[in-house]
């Protein structure tokens, strides 16, 4: 009996493990699909951007954000008290006893799993404010958002804060990760103002082509195939018959609300602009993963390829009207796809999942976004004040390339 | 011993979900691979395509085609009757009453496992038709592949028809997918035609160099490594001894011969071109992929390997062949690496399976080219009748991108 | 009890796979980091070249490497024997019986993830000899150095001969893997010379800048992914609590540690640049993987970030001595990270493991150094006395791509 108890503890442990390394691997994704949605001048910042905030994020959550997310005793349901560094207790000892509340699977693979969506979490406020802000003013940001702002949130949902008490219900993150992730977005890029000629003198919105497209769609398909980690992973368990269904019809509904967001934007950009516009494919794919991503157990896959699809008209009318209409420059479309389809996907939970209440779900998005949005705002705010957040305008114009990293992406290929 | 039971049921679902991803990772793949060998003109349209194919294929099986090829209860071995929608039904029950024909593995993973096999199917069809096709033509034909054209065939194999009661051996789909997707493939380009310039005024054929071959070479990478999840997840089961050393078995077979093809292309082409073709080379290694997928079990790692030698080989000369002699114009080779040596796969699973029968394999390959070739014929003419498949001269010349997507792929490379 | 225990292996079986993939997956790795960093008309050679050396590895590996460094009974603690073929043997009986030396997982999946550590120290010779070597004289190079001189050291600490007897410390290869690719790769260069225009008239380095920072980015991502596997799976079993908890903790500071090193060469760049330099961000991720594959297990988390950081400081310094002070043309970097890096990796046990003792560590490092070296040097020699290794100097400056492979990388992306 113990031996079984052990196997199971082993095969938690592993699912959790390449679940996370499944995580981990969409931070290659979203380097990739921003390296590929900008300008070649500005490539090498957005490349050194990407990998420098997945190790400051590591690092930052396992110096503090862990313990503030998942406290050993917390103070009360808002205020989880600071502590630092990551025990090196693997609760060896206690799961063979066996009491309930046994680990059944070991501490650090769970610390490997949550680090990565932290690191996911800060990944997309990088596109958003790409092609302008200074490298280490973002760096300095992403010190603070890793180790502090993303955690207090991350406990009131995950860490059994009030949110959670409150039957808030977010699964494996639409809000707690992407529309974190999107109002730290929205903060920056507000404080930032748009690239030089996005707008023009009647404020009519260009279109800034990227540089390289095949790179945006592997960046798009690796996480897809990331984010069966992120929304299986979360299921946390997998070692008995129900939970490997459970596991198993998470996976089917995240491949189906990927599928269904494509052609959700397929149609749209078809009645939009009478073309295949193949960065609307790529952000409906994304859209649809957003929206699935709050509640990937309770749909069927009929259901889950509808709010898919649904998330992947949305994306595609969210990015031409903040664009167009709130003139709020975001090169790679992240605030409309983990911000806008965020909302969304919290609100699909109510569809499918008896036990949501749409005010619990109101008051989630309400809490995430005021809290997170606000204290982004002052962290931006102290690091313009202090050390400047955007580039001038000459560097701008040279791209952040030369001015950040000091390097070309393509020195050969464009003039 | 209940408890061994449902961890054992928890291991063969997550070895079939791991085994899914590796495959849908695939998709990204071919999607590289292509854009990696077309001009730089086509390769927003080709991403386009693979990403849409992938999203209808997931759609279309979802709703018609897994239910087709897996029916509950056949009308008959050759007709499977035709239902909508996989079931919700998991079958969490029956497998704690442990009968023989408990399902020991969760429903659901087997439906995200097959989902991305058709997918696969449909990727061979588009490198083939790349460059001057339609891109709502293909999504049209990829409705009704992914829907009926391929599910029919495997339910002749997979699904307990007629072929499997013959003896035909596939393992994991050199015929069921790799020549379904060819044979698709070749009854397309049959009814497009070559591409503009692709043969001169005497009828000489032209190489038209790929923009892109470090993108090809990835993609090549990728598709070896989601191969593991094909052909290792194909054995069905990994819980026992002997089934966790047949998987292996088939990881260390998978392996070799995609080895042994690479040597057999670049033995090949340092004698026919008297330099190491790149992308030959690439295409020796799926050459060896696909020929060893009909039976990566029962080879020693030694035959395995000779094996992908050969079809690397078969590969190289299939190319020149159909290029130079037939003057079929297939830009990145499908028809060759998927359809010629997916025959040699069938036949070479006599030469290490006692069970295999020479009969039942060309009986198999007769049945499964003329299903697919002529339905798909049937299928691609109808569509050329309805809306066309080619674009204009106009549009081939200056691109598919600009008319099928509206967008550059690389805006800042090219003049 | 026997069902649990044919669980048990079967768990560890599919443990074993997946690092193997994983592993193999760093080959993909290793291809896009040195295409990205060497100039567009050698793009398509160093492709070539990592295609290739993947296959020979296989190959080599399969007929004679396996056996050499895990040899059924070894002539003595230093020369191991010479048989050929890995077995079909996967020793199922022994395995219920159950006694101490029963074998607990498939021996396939044992050579499965061996085989995979091969291609990775052939791996690390491609890029140092980057845009000056003759294809064909590498591949020679690639066979004996798979087929022989890496299994003899491999033989000597992890197939129980005399470097494992005198206590020497490597969990995952630092030295077996990485010091000694980068002890073949110096011998290699310094046959070679360096590429035309690298020293000026006074001696001064030039800087040579990468074609496609965005790939040697993705490639940089994909070692860091593939390293889960090549450090988690060395822990060889994670069937019960202990050994899943140190399988956990393997990947958590596998993590750390790569992300301690891009955070010490981003500081050492900009402090000696002023600049956040890309490739040494990218090149202090792998430094902090190479330094912490040693001794991933025995230190704290806190602990592995710090010996990343070190090694990522120590990358960026050995970069610019190797380069200015030795003028060693290693176009990638590749002795610096692997080969420096490795040494200290190798020291870095002695910090956290007990059973350190750093004679034992510098017998080791010392032994592999010389084995590899010399035999490698005798090698090369031969190689460059019978065929030659350098192309022409004509054949340098229009690039290798023209002259071995006989194709362009990008043809229209470049004059």
């Amino acid at each position: 009996m113990e031996q079984v108890l052990q196997l199971s503890y082993a095969l938690d442990t592993f699912y959790f493990l390449m679940s996370g390394a499944l995580v981990m691997w969409m931070a290659a994704g979203f380097a990739m699909l921003e390296a590929g949605l900008v300008r070649s001048k500005n490539t090498t910042e957005i490349l050194a951007k990407n990998v420098g905030l997945f190790a400051i994020a590591c690092i930052m959550y396992m110096l503090v954000g862990y313990n503030i997310m998942y406290p050993g005793e917390a103070v009360n349901s808002f205020f989880p008290g600071i502590s630092f560094l990551i025990g090196g207790d693997n609760a060896v000892a206690s799961v063979i006893a066996g009491g309930d509340d046994a680990p059944y699977y070991s501490g650090m693979s769970d610390f490997f799993f949550q680090v990565v969506f932290v690191a996911t979490a800060m990944s997309v406020v990088s596109g958003a404010v790409a092609e302008r802000m200074k490298l280490m003013a973002f760096f300095a940001f992403a010190i603070v958002f890793t180790a502090f702002i993303y955690p207090m949130q991350g406990f009131w949902k995950w860490g059994g804060g009030f949110l959670d008490g409150l039957g808030f219900l977010d699964f494996a993150g639409s809000g707690v990760v992407h529309m974190a992730g999107a109002s730290a977005a929205l903060a920056g890029v507000l404080l930032l103002g748009a690239r030089k000629g996005k707008y023009g003198a009647n404020g009519e919105s260009r279109a800034i082509p990227g540089a390289n497209l095949p790179l945006a769609t592997l960046g798009t398909f690796i996480l897809w195939l990331g984010w069966f980690g992120f929304n299986g992973g979360s299921e946390l368990k997998i070692s008995n018959v129900e939970e490997a269904n459970a596991v198993a019809m998470v996976f089917v509904n995240t491949l189906m609300a990927a599928a269904g967001g494509v052609i959700g934007a397929l149609l749209m950009s078809k009645i939009k602009f009478g073309k295949a516009d193949l960065t609307m494919m790529l952000n409906g794919a994304l859209a649809g993963l957003v929206a699935i991503t709050a509640e990937p157990l309770t749909p069927t896959a009929l259901e889950a390829t509808l709010i898919g699809l649904v998330g992947g008209i949305i994306v595609v009318l969210a990015i031409l009207i903040i664009d167009a209409k709130f003139k709020i420059d975001d090169p790679v479309g992240a605030i409309s796809v983990h911000g806008v389809v965020g909302i969304f996907g919290l609100i699909a939970v109510t569809f499918t999942n008896p036990d949501a209440s749409i005010v619990a779900q109101l008051t989630g998005i309400g809490v995430i976004f005021a809290w997170v949005f606000v204290t982004s705002l002052i962290v931006w705010g102290i690091i313009k004040a202090v050390m400047g957040i955007r580039v001038t305008e000459e560097e701008e114009y040279e791209g952040v390339d030369q001015s950040e990293c000091g390097m070309e992406a393509y020195p050969e290929f464009t003039k």
